[in-house]
């Protein structure tokens, strides 16, 4: 492998789907107006992919650590800590993390409110951060990051926290805060430190001139937090510590961004980019175009529209993802085709039918401008059947754009 | 997966073959007229099958385990155990099962009949049973079952009891019967209940007025036990315990019958079902839309008409078996259309030509009315080489057929 290249990946989340009736029985995938992909399958390699394996639906968070090359049924640490991840609160080997809702409860620490209203202004989330962040418990520290609305990350840091412990959040309002209880014997001590963070945190923030000026327009106080989804940042090898390989993401979904962070993947921000069909397309052409030309070796590229489109079982949206997606590949393609190795595929099948992800495996090209074709002529779950790449799944990704990219060595003399 | 559909699996044993030249070069399958298995195979996904392994010749006991979801390299308890749960004579995990003969022997236990004439009535049977079954040594438990002929099945239920231990049929007339010895050291009490066993049976059988009966019409006394390939029931995940389903096997022959209550089916019994050619299919597929309707997640259903067939060389009647069990699958596919998703396949290759079991791999097809299908047209085993499952293994069965079916969660968020 003399040149080196760089390796790419795109993924449309939920892109996989079934024949749909609105569409004479064709996916979303085939009936798409994709020309570039076209090319892509044409000269490329084309298969189908078990995500996670053979008959097992894939969650996105799971899924792409498959993709990143990472076995989920040891490697996945729940959704809360790449939530956490991707959310902008750095976590380590070591941390337990968690969402967080502000919620009001009354002197007894009965719930009254969940969300505390849902009504915050950035002073106020910048005020409360300011005295959950940082507190200290036993030698634990407590990291705090309001985000959205009223929801946040925690991370307890400290030596031995596991995240083996019960929910604190009753769930329901008029019931009382929740004893957290260790799970496992190892968990005893970070069910303690969760047990009086709730008090500290509760000590700390009712007394909040916030709260005076809420309860003055009539809004609920925030004056707890209420933890859910506690995930433990295990030790991960990362892709640099594997590969050698200096990756980046390029995701609007916070999930997405934390899975990528999760195994030492830099993030870089593109303006305009969202969750949505919204999202702008040309921005994140010309920042994937900015990371191939300077020194990352992997750049991995997340759409989320497909999905979302999906679940809404809104058709005519998938379509319109897929092709602007397509359009978005044709800009990179333009002025890096040499450069790089290209897989495009997605983390699950969605079917539009069904608007629920589903076990059904989901087409995969892999693209260089310097290798092998098969005989498949378009991008589709039904083409790509016909593929040389055959059936592979999800943790064979990595190796093989790592691999044609000249960035895995020789195994042997 | 929203609505959740009845997982059915159908083996034909012995199904795969090769080229004959008595069809002018085509397999009993291709040359068979199957329009059922060949709209599955238009309307679902097919693929090649190696059951156990590639170049693997599988038995058929392994490879329902492996259809099962089982590793059969780490879940093969040995044919002896899973006879005799499908023998009737029910097994749980510690026992110790062997398969038995009747035999005579003289007084100084020299064997002068392996099978003691082979003829024995019902109240020979019922009497024999009687006295073996419920002994007891050194706090080992007995149990026993009078099956066909001079056959039978024994299990030793206690503590501590390992199945690695040497024989004590000297498979030949005029020896003496063999000590049993332990194998490894682990086994060292069970060859010694087992030493203990042979003379007991031998006292409690020797005097029984049905060998007085037996000499006066010239039949050898059944005053012995010949036991022979011991194995034990292993701890073993349940189908219940691994996937949350509850499961049933339709089948004609022990073997397959005890392979599948060793992973916790329940067994139907449908009425003239045998292992031959002249089971009632009828019935069969009466039975099995009796169990697709009723509280049954999965249904195993199994033919072995094919594998005799192959075994005795007898293209015409191999051909006849798959073109009844076709009819089998119209009946059953009728009524249950969009209840199930259904695979159709066989467990090994046993080409007609050669009479025995081979390593080539087997066809498959997996349908449901609600998913993709692929480009092939025909059930054969050369055109599922063409399919969009590929080249998959006997585990993928399970995980495929309960995934599309909607028994298997998510794996993440």
């Amino acid at each position: 492998m003399s040149t080196k290249r760089k390796a790419v990946l795109v993924v449309m989340d939920g892109l996989g789907d079934r024949p749909t009736p609105e569409l004479g029985g064709m996916t979303p995938l085939q009936a798409a107006n994709t020309p570039v992909m076209d090319i892509l399958a044409k000269e490329g390699q084309n298969g189908l992919m078990n995500v996670i394996g053979p008959g097992i639906t894939p969650g996105s968070d799971a899924a792409h650590l498959a993709l990143f090359g990472y076995d989920p049924y040891t490697n996945y640490p729940g959704r809360g800590p790449l939530e956490v991840l991707g959310s902008g609160l750095e976590t380590k080997p070591g941390d337990i993390a968690f969402r967080s809702n502000f919620a009001s409860v009354d002197k007894d620490m009965i719930v009254t409110d969940r969300r505390a209203g849902r009504v915050f202004t950035p002073e106020e989330q910048a005020a409360l951060q300011s005295v959950i962040d940082g507190i200290e418990i036993d030698g634990v520290q407590v990291r705090f990051l309001a985000t959205v609305e009223h929801r946040g990350a925690l991370v307890l840091r400290g030596e031995g926290l596991y995240a083996n412990i019960s929910d604190v959040d009753p769930h329901e309002t008029g019931k009382k805060i929740l004893e957290c209880k260790p799970l496992s014997p190892e968990s005893k001590r970070t069910a303690a430190i969760v047990n009086k963070l709730m008090i500290e945190a509760n000590r700390r923030m009712r007394d909040l001139p916030l709260n005076k000026e809420r309860a003055r327009h009539g809004i609920p106080p925030a004056n707890a937090i209420l933890l859910r989804g506690p995930g433990r940042h295990d030790e991960i090898t990362t892709l640099k510590e594997k590969y050698g390989i200096k990756s980046v993401v390029i995701a609007g979904g916070a999930l997405y961004i934390g899975a990528a962070k999760y195994v030492g993947m830099e993030h870089a921000l593109v303006e305009g980019q969202t969750g949505t069909i919204d999202t702008n397309f040309h921005n994140i052409a010309l920042k994937t175009i900015e990371c191939i030309e300077s020194d990352y070796d992997y750049i991995f590229v997340h759409i989320k529209a497909t999905d979302n489109a999906s679940h809404d079982g809104n058709v005519k949206e998938k379509i319109l993802a897929i092709e602007r997606t397509d359009k978005m590949l044709g800009e990179i393609l333009e002025s890096t085709r040499d450069k790089i190795v290209l897989v495009v595929t997605g983390d699950h099948t969605t079917p539009v039918t069904i608007g629920e992800h589903a076990c059904d495996p989901v087409p995969i090209v892999l693209w260089s401008s310097q290798m092998r074709s098969d005989c498949v002529e378009r991008y589709s779950e039904f083409d790509a059947a016909q593929g040389a790449l055959h059936t592979i799944r999800g943790m064979d990704v990595m190796p093989l754009l790592l691999g044609y990219a000249g960035h895995i060595e020789k195994l042997g003399a």
